[in-house]
């Protein structure tokens, strides 16, 4: 639809780089902890301050700006109302006492990429092949409420918005009434079909730092298998009760969150693990806790190991819970499949950081990030920039404003080049080569 | 003090026996769960209720109500205003959806045969030797609060009422304020000069079930070692992290669960162990956990098998540490020595059952009671009823009114015989052979 030859560049202006500083340092401020993290929970008070602050500036770029009934926020630029959208985005929540760079930093990198290339295609009367978007997805982390990836999970449809409404976080608030108190709970679907899905992140390795690369293409992602197992034992005075009768669910759990590190650490490097949250009922320190839930993960690139580990896991579990007079079950179990990300997104990716100058590296994540969402859907592509110590969920996170800066840049020359219909993309995003991997 | 020989029985009335049963049947209605067991965590709304509706009975019963600082509620028959008291209690504070019995039993028997006592030795115009006095003891449990045994420690002086209000729940509400949201945070201490403590409780265990006895009369106690433990790891993404790299406190925490376990299972029968609380921070399902609280207990009636115990736990505590890379410090660290209760009055109990014809035999408590703290500071008793399978802090927890009858007029006989100085009590309770064992 571009009505001339545009030119290979729209590069950032020194305005827009402030503009990037500014917008990070303010959303920063919202929910910062005192040791320079960001503790700012989904759809809190705090994620609903920054949501607000992120709207105003939206508006003030003359974008137009929609909430979904899950509370994703976009910020839209339109050019040809049938056309097909480049979105790009990331998530404002945070883990709890995590850093400022993971999500935050996609979000604003995208809000200013965006507004900054529809005002200058506008400016040089440039029409693209696609209109131009930002999103912020709600409930990214997975902290407050479980599955992560709730927001993106939503806009593909592999979960309604119903579901997404009755997750409730400790406490029992459900999701639909925390969008509420803060002012993010749309009526109704945004519906955008989409060519491409954009989204820059902070690396949360090594590996970008070890090969002195300021850009990391990410071609592939590793497997996660999510469980939720509820352990049941018999609440009973943790005095008088005889040992041989205790039917302790806290012994049983305890046991296998030992069991799931000893399942990984036989596979070093091919096999991560992790029981990150337990909750232990009645959790009095004279009681013999009664029912416990603990939330398993497995990660892997290998399909077959993942099986294989699942399977030990679970025989290895049969054996806890006879010995320990306690039963178990697995009340959720999540699979998110192994996958490639967009071919044609990523040789566009590496072009992009060429004409820039910037080194590029290809990349590997075994993080979820809502790109990998988006990946099952259409052509998607997910760039990283350099983590120091690959620190991440954690206060001490840290990427340079140098590298932010490069990474921005990066994402708004690919978000140009995707815009004019560069890297194989359709207005269907038929051309997709992304998928499940075997 | 008596005037002239009393009678050897002043014995209930069915009028105080359906008394008795109206008041339980009352209080078991507040807080109680649909199984039939109740939830009535100290200072909530529901202890407030019960306690209101002791106190309103209490001074119907023409006695003297008092609240301490700690909360702690005393219904007081004073016949000479000089004369030390016999005082006879336990607590209406519940573990989280527990049994009925422990705890109000006590309570609502020693209010039944206080007030009856008092009542028939007016109208008999016999002057005893001491007071009687009814109390109820400010979070017994160590549920929702810990230590368990806050009331009946700041009476005793081994906690001040500052330590008490200090104490926090989970949502960081301290004690003073929850005692004063229910209206019974007491202006000043209440300082009765004890002659004797007199508890009834049911058993918790399986003893007198299986000896066929109707009361047990308590000699002595197990010790039992509390330890909290902290266990600090780094916050970090449960997908990228390499594995070797975590420090996961949870992992740790679990091994020093099965830990306790082991530790017991070394010893049957003669050391019992538990870790009933386990809080876990961040507790979110993609963060590699960096703090965890453990709550441990060890209980022996051998004192030298619990420091032995204590020494290898700790020194396989280290070897955790350094497994898991991980950090761990004791927190707090209590210690409630083994105890003989007062010889005095245990002899006076099984007088009292013989006289009423009930089968008494000897018992020992594993679990702690106020009698427990009592014993420290003076002549104390601890009696039981039968416990249905030996099932406690559940809601399955059962003894049967007949039961509980009986154990009311054994309590009532002691009682009595004990305010009228037999037993070998003495004014100022020098008569004491309580103590802690070496």
């Amino acid at each position: 639809m571009s009505t001339s030859s545009p030119p290979e560049c729209l590069p950032l202006t020194d305005e827009d780089l402030e503009a990037f500083k500014a917008l990070f340092a303010a959303s920063s401020a919202i929910g910062a902890t005192p040791s320079g993290g960001l503790h700012r929970l989904a759809a809190s008070r705090e994620d609903g301050l920054a949501r607000d602050q992120l709207c105003d500036w939206l508006r003030e770029q003359d974008l137009e700006v929609r909430i979904d009934q899950a509370g994703n926020v976009f910020g839209l630029a339109v050019f040809d109302p049938e056309a097909p959208y480049v979105l790009c985005g990331s998530h404002l929540d945070s883990q709890p006492t995590a850093g400022r760079f993971d999500g935050a930093y996609g979000v604003i990198a995208g809000a200013v990429a965006v507004a900054s290339l529809a005002a200058k295609l506008r400016a040089e009367s440039i029409r693209p092949a696609f209109n131009i978007a930002v999103v912020n997805w709600t409930n990214e982390e997975g902290a407050r409420f479980q599955p992560s990836l709730i927001g993106s999970s939503v806009f593909i449809g592999s979960m309604t918005a119903e579901q997404a409404w009755a997750c409730r976080d400790l406490d029992g608030i459900d999701l639909k009434s925390a969008l509420q108190d803060i002012g993010y709970l749309g009526a109704e679907p945004v519906r955008l079909p989409l060519a491409a899905y954009l989204e820059i992140h902070v690396e949360q390795g090594l590996d970008l730092e070890r090969r002195k690369a300021a850009i990391g293409v990410v071609r592939k992602t590793w497997a996660a298998l999510k469980l939720t197992l509820e352990f049941e034992g018999f609440q009973a005075h943790t005095g008088p009760t005889p040992m041989p009768e205790r039917r302790d669910a806290l012994l049983a759990a305890s046991r296998a969150v030992a069991l799931v590190r000893e399942l990984a650490d036989q596979h070093p490097g091919r096999m991560h693990s992790s029981v990150g949250r337990l909750e232990v009922y009645p959790n009095s320190p004279n009681v013999v806790p009664s029912q416990v839930r603990a939330f398993v993960e497995f990660r892997s690139e290998e399909p077959e190991l993942l099986a294989e580990t699942l399977s030990r896991f679970e025989a290895q579990l049969d054996r806890i819970s006879q010995q320990t007079a306690t039963a178990y079950r697995v009340i959720q179990r999540q699979l998110r499949e192994a996958q490639f990300l967009h071919d044609g997104l990523a040789r566009l990716a590496h072009q992009a950081c060429a004409e820039l100058g910037l080194a590029a590296a290809d990349s590997t994540t075994i993080a979820g990030h809502d790109a990998i969402s988006l990946s099952k859907s259409g052509p998607s592509m997910l760039l990283f920039v350099p983590s120091r110590d690959g620190i991440a969920h954690n206060e001490a996170e840290f990427t340079s404003e140098a590298q932010l800066l490069d990474g921005l840049r990066a994402l708004n020359q690919l978000l140009y080049c995707a815009s004019l219909g560069h890297g194989g993309l359709s207005a269907g995003g038929a051309a997709s080569t992304s998928g499940a991997l075997q």
